[in-house]
């Protein structure tokens, strides 16, 4: 034995398995059946913006300085990260989303692949680049009018100038519509006052005001002329800058407060801003979408003011896209690193004398990890959906009040979905490595403290939901107002339209062949594996679900506020749930079209499998609401679990092959548990042992004397 | 407004209720209705060890300086915790199960109690303080002779001397009779030598090993006169102790490793330890159940090797105990917060000029945390009866191998139980407090961290519903046996004695008037409300899902073992869910049986309401299941969801009543977020725009204008 520190297990990274071996071990997975060509799927995965994917990765591998440092103070913490921000800023890849004519790339799409990747090296880094290019430079960029650009945008871009996103208030967070914040014009001046009136209009849980920064973008109610025109963002000096670059002292008029410690992400100075009666110049509302003249009078482009405020908050969306994408990333790092190690770790052995089993060998492991594994990969290609309609519409190429509409309610659905399965699959994978699970060296707990907040910034989960849920009711209100006005009315409507309306004006969705066959569910669930019974079921239940929930709130339309509000209130966990199933259905819509795409058969197949195993844990998770609703017979239902415990088997050979293909290596994944050390350790116990009864001086055991 | 730090969210907890406004408050909260006596009952959930449970409160609630400090260094965690532990060691509540002949009480139920209820101030003191004199000290107590007890208890219980419990190896965890680590007999010198042979052998996650412990039990393979007689426990001295007191080298042959920063509980210094060749005199192996004269041989009162191994561990449940009650609490406190939060903090107006909601006027709300409360109550109840249990076995007043057995089962099902709800408690409750709830103040992400690891040492969660199922399918195949061997056979049996057999056995059930009509279940469920409704459902499933996977196993007992393996690989899933079954009926029992003696009647109905919750929230939750097993009709299907929202509705105004009775003051809350500070911010932003609008300068709403 070894006494001094196990080699392998401190070595950790770097004894992982190779890009090379990863090649050779997919040849030798799965005896005669179909196999996972590793390097094509890993190639094919990266996805449209592949070189850029490939370079934030490989940028994260190479610089182990970027990696989470764990367990120091935030202090020290929230110092690397902006040292680390630094370090990125020259380099370009931070700034392809801005113009060209600034250094910029005019390239969101690429711009958000590698925001994303980020997360493997560490999250607070993401999250604080992305405050400050993703959200301060952005509202700049987005909110801004070419001139503000030019004068505002290279000090947020090359960080000369870190910026806050002063959105959020200590007394409202969802409801932005609502903030206290005020902006009064004060023509003498030509200036906006900036006022906190009281305490709940604190801006809060900005990253970048405890620390760092000395401007913010400030969101506060445009008052000119005696008329409030709603939520407008300002550009706001908010400290000095130090001779040394550092942020120094508020400025006069400003104020503010650490958030203080947070259960993740502290590489992020989060505080709280105050303003009292503090003056910008007028050319510092950000006036793209409205704007004030010398002599207070307002106009702009979009004369509603609700469509108004939401278009600017729209152009806030790449948060969210990154969000998806980010968490997307860290399931499959948390993945990769509990396969790997159940792979190789064994516990219990099924009879005396047998070798013990791997924890793959167990069903409830394969339960646990296995479809979480399909899930990832519905997500995946969801995500690289959302990225080509996110690049669609900020290039320019396809801008239209549908396409944002159809992006702001992807972006949602996927979002909520995403970041919820990141937090639930690392705890899982946690705990599927038992107290090893558990060390901050295996990664899990930490990934999974800095994503916790993912699920209610950037647009709270089930607030997102209720968005979607209610696009989902207004196409299907829309839908219906058109049928009733024509002859044949409500009830072809209700078996076609419904369904038609939910679906087919999402993107993702578009290509849905759905229940051209409604009537016919039940018949077609004869193969649960068949693509076109999967698709019915979860394009059926989402239909439905809007359907139900749609006549249900009708009633609200004509009432009173107060009885509008109960029905309301009745209908609220239904609206969560039907926003929910569409999610479900925009994922594994996303899995099956990109299925045909994937060049290699064998990968193809197992693949396929894996879908399955997706559509059927879906249709599983919600057999209830299949058996009340008469979609599935109670014989048919009684095969779903059976159907999905056969094929997690089936994949059973190649789940290694399976995360590897995400393309994160020893220096994304760093958990000494999935760095080979566990099998090293068993080889050592295994000759251990052998050598023991070769040398005739193993002990008897008691048990065997018992016996005899 | 205030432009300094506000002095009602600074002042915290001092500024919320004190129990004098709570008891005021009871008589305002429900209009009309029956409502909750809140001192009566928070009088009597104190349960059987009032004192001592009161005592131990007041203990953290006096004792600032033991509250958790956030955001520290690990070393400095470690120290402090330790610091704490020796505050505590002189005030005896500790020592509470230790003989009185040592200065302890004799009284293992009050001791559990005083260490639950430390969770409250830093789980990290709980589980640290726990691995002393709950598993170090426990061992020589339990495994020990009393002469070993009288010999080693003494340091042990004032701390002299710091302890590891080291039984875990880096390669086996729950299999702990597969461990490497030897133990030797060697006549010649009458002493035991320990020893690592191997990597995997290394003793690791041990609290106190990675700095504070100067001696360990250990649990190694007793090996003597060439004999592997299985693992038993021996008493190891590690680390030199300092003049100062303090842990000093490791003593010849010993070593260790850090296991470093973990997802939590960073008080507490786990680590590693392995051992080349260590000798440790004869009379050092704890000796209780086995025994090694001079000369070698080896005796032990318990014949089997197998049961003797089980004695021993089962020595060690009360760390399953204990971590059923704090999770537990853990879960009261999270709970208590986010509801009190929710009380008072309002979003989003349901129309234009019309106050915002609180949260808990959100039908989403109160389907996330109402349940929740109920399934408290519940786990509450149970782990009352899990303690009168354990005291029961270890007071000696009613110590059986059949009591044993009850006490193992039924805590092994109930810290599942409860460990994961409070993870999932106190995550839906830091999301339903949105960013302010992932600030560290608030508790909810740092209580979560440090109870991860509750869900798997201790016993993992998912091996000890194995070790449950198992149990319940044992006595479900010696009743099968019993009825095979009479006439009638079969057939009657199938009916009746599965579910006597699944659910006599175990205390908590054993009143549980369960199926006497069990084909009867699908007309009684007409009312879903009613108690014994409830019982058949809930009891009828344990007892069918039991007898399902029982029969689904029998083939198992005739095959080789490569078939019998695949055959259990088959119902491992089956097997969790049924244990998981049986947990919930435990908890609902224990509700259930606690009612009629909950001394106010108002009080009692408010009870009965949210035992109905939890009662059809568990039906909910396995609907599907009833269904396919006919045991609900769609009709009355279709009606769960329903009749928990209207019950939902119907505890609306008695849940801060129900949180507070709970009995955790300002002082353990210690959240700003539940301090009255929301309430006085929304006061003031009310108050100014009511001066605002009195004034006649407020600003008109373009909207307004537009619509004009």
């Amino acid at each position: 034995m070894t006494t001094t520190s196990d080699p392998v297990e401190t070595a950790g990274a770097t004894a992982a398995p190779t890009a090379s071996d990863r090649e050779k071990a997919t040849t030798t997975s799965s005896g005669s059946g179909p196999r996972v060509d590793v390097p094509t799927l890993e190639h094919h995965l990266l996805g449209r913006w592949k070189e850029e994917r490939a370079q934030a990765r490989r940028l994260v591998a190479e610089h182990p300085e970027l990696w989470k440092r764990e367990g120091i103070a935030k202090e020290e913490h929230r110092e690397l990260t902006l040292a680390h921000m630094k370090q990125l800023a020259p380099l370009g890849h931070v700034h392809l989303a801005f113009p060209k004519r600034l250094g910029g790339g005019d390239n969101a799409g690429a711009n958000l692949v590698g925001f994303e990747e980020m997360v493997a090296a560490d999250p607070s880094l993401q999250i604080k680049a992305g405050v400050q290019w993703g959200l301060f430079a952005s509202a700049i960029f987005h909110l801004g009018t070419p001139e503000q650009q030019d004068r505002l945008l290279p000090g947020a871009m090359d960080l000369s100038v870190p910026g806050a996103f002063a959105m959020t208030e200590t007394g409202h967070g969802s409801d932005v519509a609502s903030i206290g914040t005020t902006a009064t014009y004060d023509p003498e001046t030509e200036e906006f006052v900036i006022h906190t009136p009281f305490r709940g209009a604190w801006k809060d849980y900005l990253g970048n005001a405890a620390v760092h920064a000395t401007a913010a973008t400030v969101f506060a109610q445009l008052v000119t002329n005696g008329v409030n025109h709603g939520v407008h963002c300002f550009y706001v000096p908010v400290r000095e800058t130090n001779p040394d670059g550092t942020a120094g002292a508020f400025l006069p008029g400003v104020g503010g407060e650490d958030d203080g410690q947070k259960g993740g992400l502290n590489g992020i100075d989060n505080g709280r801003l105050h303003f009292d009666h503090v003056r910008v110049p007028r050319t510092d509302l950000l006036a793209r979408y409205g704007q004030v003249a010398a002599d207070g009078s307002y106009t702009s482009s979009i004369d509603s003011p609700g469509r108004r405020f939401f278009t600017m908050l729209g152009a806030l969306v790449q948060g969210r896209v990154s969000l998806d994408g980010a968490a997307v990333a860290a399931s499959k790092i948390g993945l990769a690193i509990a396969v790997k190690y159940a792979a190789e770790r064994r516990q219990f052995a099924p009879s005396a004398g047998v070798e013990e089993l791997t924890l793959l060998d167990y069903a409830t492991h394969r339960r646990r990890l296995f479809p979480r594994i399909a899930e990832t990969y519905a997500s995946h290609f969801a995500h690289d959906g959302l990225l080509d309609l996110f690049h669609t519409v900020f290039s320019g190429e396809e801008d239209t009040p549908a396409t944002r509409e159809d992006l702001e309610t992807t972006a949602a659905a996927l979002k909520s979905a995403s970041t919820w399965f990141a937090l639930d699959t690392l705890q899982e994978c946690r705990e599927a490595c038992g107290g090893a699970g558990f060390l901050t060296e295996n990664r899990f707990t930490s990934l999974r403290s800095d994503l916790d907040v993912y699920v209610t910034f950037e647009g709270d989960n089930h607030v997102l939901l209720q968005l979607v849920a209610k696009r989902l009711v207004g196409e299907f209100g829309k839908e219906m107002a058109r049928a009733t006005r024509s002859p044949g009315g409500m009830a072809r409507f209700v078996v076609d339209q419904a369904v038609d309306a939910a679906l087919h004006r999402t993107p993702l969705a578009r290509a849905a062949q759905v229940l051209a066959d409604a009537g016919d569910v039940r018949r077609a669930a004869n193969n649960l594996r068949d693509e076109e019974t999967q698709r019915k079921l979860l394009a059926d239940r989402v239909a439905t679900m809007v359907e139900e929930v749609a006549m249900g709130l009708r009633p609200a339309l004509k009432a009173d506020p107060a009885v509008a509000q109960e029905i309301f209130d009745n209908h609220q966990v239904q609206l969560i749930e039907a926003a929910k199933a569409y999610a479900d259905l925009l994922r594994w819509e996303a899995f099956t079209d990109a299925l045909p795409k994937v060049p290699d058969a064998g990968t193809r197949e197992v693949l396929t499998w894996l879908r399955d195993i997706f559509g059927l844990t879906l249709v599983e998770r919600n057999l209830a609401w299949y058996l009340l609703h008469g979609r599935l017979s109670a014989t048919r239902a009684q095969t779903v679990t059976s159907s999905i415990d056969r094929l997690l088997k089936k994949i059973r050979p190649h789940v290694v092959d399976l995360v590897d293909a995400w393309g994160y290596g020893p220096e994304h994944l760093r958990a000494p548990i999935a760095s080979g050390a566990e099998k090293a350790r068993q080889d050592e116990a295994r000759d251990y042992y052998r050598a023991l009864r070769a040398s005739g001086k193993e002990p008897v055991r008691e048990k065997a004397i018992r016996k005899a």
